[in-house]
């Protein structure tokens, strides 16, 4: 993924809250090109219900940033996902996030929403990418 | 802090990122305000080591969001924030996160950076924002 | 409105692009407020045709932008809004902003859309920010 | 440059403040790119005068935009760029924005800052870009 100039804050270096930006993308970006559907359409949606990120070393504009995905547990309803955020030749992560999607009802509008099953179209593209207990 | 247009994704709520710009925001607004300083001109400054949230209920574009900031650790180099996201007149937190600020030298420009004692003024604005434990 | 630390570049102020936020933020805040109206939910939607912003003097975190909203012309199915920023004692604007709303059908999903009259609800509240010429 | 999931809004499309963001980076990572040299570290630095964007086209996540970058006109101090954005098969610009960068002091600090000559390394690198006029 590119960066941009504004994803660096004052002391020269990507913003932390920009790095959710590159997971957020990350996850959705694999749903939508591995299932070929537009996946905001779906019955049943994923919202976020928790993130995390530590950050080991800092990156920024203007050199790209790659990722890695994996699946850490694909739940009746839900999918947590670990995301490695590398710049540069290194190849240790300068960063990992953690990112945990709930599915739910996408017809209801605003408002709480019931938690529906994964889609089945979902479920075949993440369950590949989980990774072995190690 | 108010809401902006932005913040809200297809989905029509505010984007998972866009919480750490509001924790982030809380957090420096608050060493700011509370020592008269400019916080990054002084010669140890505060970069973000880790960042977690969780997601109870979903906010978003117009109204204003509310937030309570509390200290859950003062180390030698290190400050752990606790943030509560609060919208409409709901009296639970909409979102909660936690926020690692690590203190290191300010002058040493790009890579790697030797972390620096808190200094004194910011460690005398966040001792009275820790809750006691239990 | 209040400013946030991300918005702030590696040069010490807002970036060029977050004064968009901000337009879009005055205008829609405006119309949701003026309305008491979901706008996103209407028949026919604002989309932005055309933007544009001079830049005269630096503003940035963490003091408030305060806004100033004045229509330039209303049309059949379009709006011209200019905004002023402003930030600090000063009263002269920091930035000005202009901001050109088309009205589009809000039914017909992704792809080129049919341009339509400006909802009756939306006129009502443009019309009294009018400016007069000279 | 990729796009992501946060720049599109609720209308399901890249929010009008985001193209800024696209142009921001077409500029700098040209200067960056092209000089080899880390620009924000030159005695003078372009700041952003006035921009401004026309949106002929939805575009959004997940596809890719495409830039094109020109030079309408370099002045002792200042730098006048048009950027066309394209997404997809269409050899039409989704977007094309103007940007104008003025070159100033890098070493004020905050507050007012004297204009200064364009850098001949940035010279070197900005007239090669100019398009002919007619």
């Amino acid at each position: 993924m590119t960066t941009r100039w504004a994803d660096d804050d004052v002391y020269g270096h990507m913003n932390n809250a920009v790095y959710y930006e590159l997971f957020d993308t990350a996850v959705n970006a694999h749903l939508i090109e591995s299932t070929g559907l537009d996946v905001r359409a779906l019955p049943a949606v994923g919202v976020v219900a928790e993130t995390s990120c530590r950050y080991f070393r800092e990156i920024g504009f203007p050199a790209p940033v790659d990722t890695g995905l994996v699946v850490e547990r694909v739940g009746t309803s839900s999918v947590i996902y670990r995301i490695g955020l590398f710049q540069g030749d290194s190849g240790e992560a300068a960063a990992e996030g953690r990112f945990v999607h709930v599915y739910v009802d996408n017809t209801s509008g605003f408002g709480d929403r019931p938690v529906r099953p994964l889609p089945d179209e979902i479920r075949a593209v993440v369950e590949p990418l989980q990774r072995p207990a190690g």
